[in-house]
């Protein structure tokens, strides 16, 4: 039987999703649950993709293969009582064998949270303290350039060039609470490995107007990185939602 | 010179408010980053008064007495950049010489939060993670009784027979917002140890249908203690405010 599971996780004591011998990751502890479950035989968790380093998720999807039977409700119980308490199962349901949970992965929605007023010591692992105004009415009319099919490797920080780097992000907006919190949406058939952070990061620049607008559009037309311009930390990055 | 300080910290990663040997407190963290400034000479800070570990401050206050000539501003720079991120230096301000943090205190204000709603493990260490729903009008009505002033021995779990427990209370409320988190606000002239925290867990247990309402009046006349009654986790406090 194949199951879906949609879980939420604090990436802070992480050194990442992705799975790697010796370090603490998400997908480690989820797989060690599970072959737990699976009467010890090893049990791998295809996730609809990896986070950072630090970074958060509400609603991460992955999919798994079980032998044993065993209902939804005493699976979701199980894998969370065998979970440290910075992962949590939120539901897992049946799908068909031919479901993957990366390959048919339809929309995903991230999230990009700072703080504008003074640092808070309690948000720190949570929301990026930017801790300065920002010019919010330029971030907004330069987030408008990213919507559409782009070619983002301007925005990819490793060597990407044989990979394909055309994706569509279908709603990018920004929000501001009464906190003085900023909230930056993404949503988009994929992103690439630090496209979001560092398309935050150059927004964030562009808001303490150290850089002009015009330099999205130039950075998709001549996908060339700009090295004076920060990646956004982690800690302010969620993956929302997966949408299949 | 004596300043006054307002502050705010996380308090999951120490060993309570309180100086102790060998051990992270943050008195400990305040002490060592004021006799930095004070060109290495002893400095003592006094507080409003202790938080338990696990305890989290939006608006602590402290007084400390500093021999070298500083402005408000470089002297709030200095003691952030001598702290770690999880405490921060709000404010500080000239006081009095016989301005005293902790014996001129007219009100504090304390706040418990609690979630409702299903296990989130990104709020784990700063909102009680309660995860099922609670009576809200039996523990309204509950939290009435607490107004006024009384002999909260009851609420007291160390042994306190010789110490005067009476305190008064001003304000006690209950509030829940749009994210089915729960928020309990107490304002008095002045909270013993632990107090809150077994307040709050009477009322829980009211909330679960647990205990009666009457309860809460026969502790207070009584002055004895439930030993059935757990005290509410220590993640979900904050000291809110202090004001003299």
């Amino acid at each position: 039987m194949r199951y879906l599971m949609t879980f939420s996780y604090d990436g802070t004591n992480f050194e990442g999703y992705q799975i790697q011998p010796g370090l603490r990751t998400i997908q480690g502890c989820l797989e060690k649950a599970l072959t737990f479950i699976n009467q010890k035989q090893e049990t791998k968790v295809i996730a609809s993709g990896r986070t950072d380093k630090g970074v958060h998720a509400m609603n991460q999807k992955a999919h798994f293969d079980l032998q044993v039977e065993i209902t939804l409700e005493k699976l979701k119980r199980a894998l969370n009582s065998n979970l440290p308490e910075d992962i949590h199962i939120k539901s897992v349901e049946k799908v068909d064998e031919e479901f993957h949970a990366r390959y048919m992965v339809k929309e995903k929605e991230y999230r990009y949270y700072l703080n504008l007023g003074e640092y808070n010591p309690l948000e720190r692992n949570y929301i990026f303290q930017c801790c300065h105004s920002l010019n919010v009415e330029k971030m907004k009319d330069a987030i408008t350039y990213f919507l559409g099919t782009h070619d983002f490797r301007a925005f990819v920080t490793e060597n990407k060039e044989k990979e394909n780097c055309v994706r569509t992000i279908h709603d990018a907006r920004i929000e501001i609470d009464d906190k003085n919190h900023m909230v930056i949406i993404f949503k988009g058939t994929g992103f690439l490995k630090y496209q979001v952070r560092n398309m935050v990061g150059l927004l964030i620049r562009i808001g303490e107007e150290k850089k002009e607008i015009s330099l999205v559009l130039k950075m998709l037309e001549d996908k060339k990185r700009d090295e004076s311009t920060p990646r956004a930390p982690s800690c302010g990055l969620y993956l929302m939602d997966v949408i299949y």
